[in-house]
């Protein structure tokens, strides 16, 4: 392995800490929903989406996103409506109050995403795009 | 910003995530170590380093670093020593209880890095590891 190797999970950290850190002071104005950015962006793209297509897009586990979806619900960022064809089934919308949101999170984002990539030409930010792209469908393919 | 941009902390989350909890199944006999693993390899290389040190390290602030080694120290995976030249300084050290877990993370580590790699040419991944380098520096300088 590599130093690079070594340090590699460290960056991934880092960069993950930071910028949780970065979105909850930039939106701390919006309660529970700074620390739902992904979330929300989701929901916005997927008007209607069901609980379960949310934990399969984000790759985080049901009952964490029925906390997170129950959280948005209480302070009106997202309502939800039983799917008229299987009531098992809840879709999700956006409210006004995060429609108005939305480009506060998309702002903060393309600013994050401007800081980090700083120094870093852009066909390497392309290959590295690639590369953390694949990395991400193996690591939701990794075995013990 | 590009259809990856958009994803780009996604990717980075499931990356964080993910090998938070392979890690966690790895190594789930060794109790709170296993959670520890990026904390105990910094020890590891940097023998008789101090809270502050790994705390400039990881990027992670003092205090959860302080409660993370007094975690470990109940468990025997650390010791700590006043520094005899600044009484204020505790100096941390691998018990041999961590030291024989040291080769089971190195090699946890190494799988890991080595699934997420797959599929990925050995040229690409060099460039991806300078950038991801040089974006976690970024993000320890980011400003709101």
């Amino acid at each position: 392995m590599t130093r690079n190797q070594n340090f590699l999970n460290l960056w991934i950290s880092i960069l993950y800490r930071y910028r949780k850190n970065y979105m909850n002071k930039k939106l701390e104005a919006y309660g529970g929903a700074s620390g739902s950015s992904l979330l929300i962006l989701s929901i916005y793209k997927n008007d209607g989406i069901s609980q379960e297509q949310i934990s399969d897009l984000l790759k985080v586990d049901k009952g964490s996103i029925a906390r997170a979806i129950k959280k948005l619900e209480q302070e009106d960022y997202v309502r939800r409506e039983e799917d008229v064809t299987d009531k098992r089934v809840n879709k999700v919308y956006l409210t006004p109050k995060a429609l108005a949101l939305v480009p506060e999170i998309q702002s903060a984002i393309a600013d994050w995403n401007k800081q980090i990539m700083t120094g870093i030409p852009v066909e390497s930010q392309k290959i590295f795009l690639n590369c953390i792209e694949q990395m991400a469908k193996n690591a939701c393919n990794t075995c013990l």
